[in-house]
């Protein structure tokens, strides 16, 4: 079953979705939003696949799926956490620095608290004010969760795992040394968040989807020209349970909550990049210094994952980067 | 004009309360919940003052108002930025440590994205599953937002402060640590945030609210000692206004942001503190070693703002420390 939010109002409406992304039926009799589903999962999951199996028999009320009305699945959420848990990405990083990785990070998954007031849809514009910010993307698998318990285990976290989807975790890097020096994480330097027209249920993913993490390859292109295709279930240090119970540590975790995994990664860099920081660090390794400049307003940004049979498992996200004027 | 949310579901019901604390009116008929009125504020705002002033007149049907039964006046909210800007408290922190303050905290605030999912009333227990973990309070100053537009200005961000409050941030001074080291700021050292029983309009504080922050003493007790009273307007570094405009610089900020003072401070060290983590820096300034412990399982803090007549400006955060059993 794959679901997705058309825009409408601060919370979108929510939609049932072919299998093959060609026709949605609107799901407002089951639930009107995406949290009005997710906060009561168990009644509202059999219902919303009742509406998809009679879209796929022909018998349901549909029209044809646009990826562009689509908005974010939660164009408001009340939790968005993100990990780093692709180390070879935070090794790469550390090594153009010329720094140690800390031993710690082998066994503590790095995650943020993002903010997640305001997320965007797939085909919606990047608008930031200064291409000086550095603006890059991250290509990210998530997951919607429904309510966790404080002190979950990873075993259990697994049922947790209600909805998997793509993300673009837009970033301003030269924004985020400064922010990251003062020692209280991302803020400025972590804008809105992007997302992939769908989500689907684990279930409906097949050998995609491993009960832990996603296995196909995060396909990522600028302007055109491809970046990476990292595959997602290769290097992926923590899975996505483990860091379930991470973030659950201290308190629960509200139903609706998104979880990130980080971008994609691989160590067989003949996979390329899921974002231009890691590209430019490989870069000053082999050069001495970066050569591919940041993003800048007009450049567009394409991020797709693929089945084994090439049909795109959430819809694509593909975002403009415009400039944005400062009210007066 | 004062709200508060009481109890009941995911979202709690929305209240309108009289200036004395003592009677409160259902304000279901014109927002459902604290969400929904900010959500349409211009709208929502002189209703709902119509009704507080019926209540002023006798006129309205109320009952008693009781501040164990309010849940957090947002109980689950689409974000929740907390800065440190009572400098005095940094400075302290930096001082045991013997490290230098670095000059661009005096430039640039100190501001962190916190957990906004699952909030906690007035009452609610701090159930938490370690005393090792170093269980603190942190009373601050809240203000809720209305929607506010990427790139605000200080002057034009004091427009989007609708309703004011206090609270108690918990915080786990021994995870910190370790956490703030990893460099991507707090996680499981900021657990579930508690909320004063009533929020109150900035125009119905009158001198309590000189338009950029709150100039009433912070009290805060722990097992009914004092432990401190810090005058909210007194060495706060970055008013409200430029908090604002801080955390808007990259991003909108959606209706219903909740945005914090951080922890309040003086550098005058008679008005004692309003954390455990300061006085224990004091004391390990003065006697080389903390001498007061963190909060254990059965402490009380309580929290609470009075006017100059004595009266009780957002009603009390009164909570009780207890031991939380993970699931199996």
């Amino acid at each position: 079953m794959k679901l997705a939010t058309l825009k409408g109002g601060r919370d979108g409406r929510l939609a049932v979705v072919s299998d093959d992304l060609a026709r949605a039926a609107d799901a407002s009799e089951v639930a009107a939003t995406m949290q009005a589903a997710i906060d009561d999962w168990a009644a509202a999951a059999p219902a919303l696949q009742e509406l998809a199996d009679s879209i796929d028999a022909g018998k349901a009320e549909t029209f044809p799926f646009e990826p562009s009305e689509c908005a974010a699945i939660l164009p408001r959420a009340y939790q968005w956490v993100d990990a780093s848990a692709y180390l070879s990405h935070v090794e790469l990083v550390r090594k153009a620095r010329g720094a140690e990785m800390p031993k710690n990070l082998y066994e503590d998954p790095l995650m943020y608290q993002g903010a997640s007031d305001s997320m965007i849809g797939p085909g919606d514009d990047i608008a930031l004010a200064d291409e000086a910010w550095g603006i890059d993307m991250e290509a990210e698998v998530f997951v919607i969760l429904d309510d966790v318990p404080m002190g979950v285990t990873r075993e259990a976290a697994k049922s947790h795992i209600k909805l998997v989807g793509i993300l673009n975790d837009v970033s301003l890097r030269n924004l985020i040394p400064a922010e990251l020096g003062k020692g209280f994480g991302f803020l400025q330097g972590k804008p809105t968040t992007a997302f992939s027209p769908v989500v689907a249920t684990p279930e409906s993913l097949g050998a995609a989807w491993d009960g832990t993490k996603m296995t196909l390859d995060m396909e990522v292109s600028l302007n055109g020209e491809p970046l990476g295709r990292p595959n997602a279930g290769t290097d992926l240090y923590f899975d996505i349970p483990t860091l379930i119970a991470h973030a659950a540590r201290s308190r629960r975790l509200a139903a609706g909550t998104i979880l990130g995994t980080g971008t994609i990664s691989n160590h067989d860099r003949a996979a390329g990049s899921a974002c231009l920081a890691e590209l430019r660090v490989i870069e000053t390794i082999e050069h001495g210094e970066p050569r591919t400049p940041f993003m800048r307003f007009g450049d567009r940004v394409r991020i797709e994952m693929r089945d084994a049979d090439g049909s795109s498992a959430f819809g694509a996200i593909d975002q403009r980067v415009v400039k944005y004027d400062n009210p007066a």
